[in-house]
């Protein structure tokens, strides 16, 4: 999927290109995932089966258009501000002034996305904003794990952060999982007693990108913290019983994470240090 | 206008009311902001005109009120999912089923609000991405500037992490907060040179509620790290010259930080710790 040429669907279907760093789920994975689920064409400039397969010069070329994104002097793309950080999407003529329009932010990503593909609640009515704020706040769980591992200078190795990082790993693991875990709980007891959730989604009766993009932390949890989740699993029966395994064979997640396409966990945002999960 | 009984608007038009932490800007002001910027009636549960000014009696029952949304058994309020964190906003009768609509998450509530206040940009087009984007920028910048106090634990005292507090801050002077103001100056810049910004605006020619949440976030800055940004100001020329006076005096705005609504700042997301600061 990932390898389709824009140009052929131009006039039938936005043309969407993900733009993150090579080599790494981190930040880039949360639309992967939406984009998967819901069959959506687009093409990933960094992204294992455009970049991994590459030779010597087309990787160089690639690397040099997602870095173009983020260049320090960028005024941004056409009537598109400059991006911050990755991961960012570009949709072809769909800009102010017809040119490309190019955003960044994955809430903001997911929210422009999700309505199109169909992942943003049942009617694109009031649920999508709960959609959109379980989103934001399974992305700062996720900025909380990667500060882990960098909790006091974002640029420096963790080696030399690594006392802090302890310190840090404690609090995450101890106050902050059990809060964020028990908080989706109980989202998904409320959706399931209230509406038809059936401990199966977030927010009403099927698949959104909120449930996507918990799953993918949760995921990124339990290769980071194995240890940890094993030992708290049976006091979130919905999150580890009924969640995490239906989303994981969703039509479209399962075939994407058995591809290729899946991009493994390395140096990301989620990252295993035994020395940071329980002992 | 924080006081308006909500009551009387009902057939007329939408009663939001803002559920935050009494006595604190914190994450509430963003909000606050938008809808004072926009003129809209609002009440403002922890908000100094509605907390304040109460007897003992009155107060307790606001801060019950407040506490009752994120109560950590709570299912959430009719269709609505439990709220994670504060702030919260409730729109009365706009939720699945026509119950309330509570939403959190502080770039959800302007995005929900920016559209119908007149805050999401020039034609709720393209556009409105963009405002979303940058604002949830500027959010980030913020949970970063909480980080300095707070770098390895969240609910430990400061006093207990001033080592640590130091290092993060160091790298936050240094290094973050460079690359905030460098990246921003550079869409004032480019909306400018590009569009019809006049390097008052972020997107387009008129004011969002990203440049009222960047607003919020430079000001807190401007207290928490006096020196620091004195000494940067002559680097961003747009940002201290032109957008940051300029937003300060928008109808709205201006009226708001003379009143009384206006909460100082103390103890929230923007300290000053002066050992943190430039030395």
């Amino acid at each position: 999927m990932s390898a389709e040429q824009p140009s052929k669907r131009t006039r039938t279907s936005p043309t969407y290109t993900l733009i993150y760093h090579p080599g790494l789920p981190g930040r880039g994975e949360f639309t992967r995932l939406a984009l998967e689920a819901s069959g959506t064409p687009y093409t990933d400039l960094g992204g294992e089966a455009t970049w991994g397969s590459g030779d010597k010069k087309t990787k160089e070329a690639l690397t040099g258009q997602v870095y173009a994104t983020v260049a320090p002097d960028s005024l941004g793309e056409g009537n598109s501000p400059p991006v911050y950080a990755l991961p960012a999407l570009r949709v072809e003529n769909a800009g102010t002034g017809g040119g490309p329009l190019v955003i960044s932010q994955t809430g903001n990503m997911l929210a422009y996305l999700g309505a199109k593909i169909g992942l943003a609640g049942e009617e694109d009515g009031p649920d999508k904003w709960h959609v959109s704020e379980l989103a934001l706040t399974a992305l700062d769980w996720t900025n909380e794990a990667h500060d882990t591992h960098h909790p006091v200078n974002m640029m420096a190795y963790y080696e030399d952060q690594l006392e802090e990082s302890k310190k840090r790993s404690k609090d995450f693991r101890e106050a902050r999982c059990p809060k964020f875990l028990g908080y989706f709980e109980r989202v998904l007891k409320g959706n399931k007693e209230k509406r038809d959730g059936e401990g199966k989604y977030l927010v009403g009766g099927k698949l959104t990108y909120a449930d996507t993009t918990l799953w993918q932390v949760i995921d990124g949890l339990l290769y980071a913290f194995p240890k940890e989740l094993e030992a708290r699993k049976k006091d979130y029966p919905l999150i580890f019983e009924t969640f995490y395994p239906t989303i994981k064979e969703e039509k479209g997640i399962k075939e994407y994470l058995a591809s290729e396409r899946r991009i493994k966990y390395s140096n990301g945002i989620f990252r295993k240090y035994p020395e940071l999960d329980r002992q």
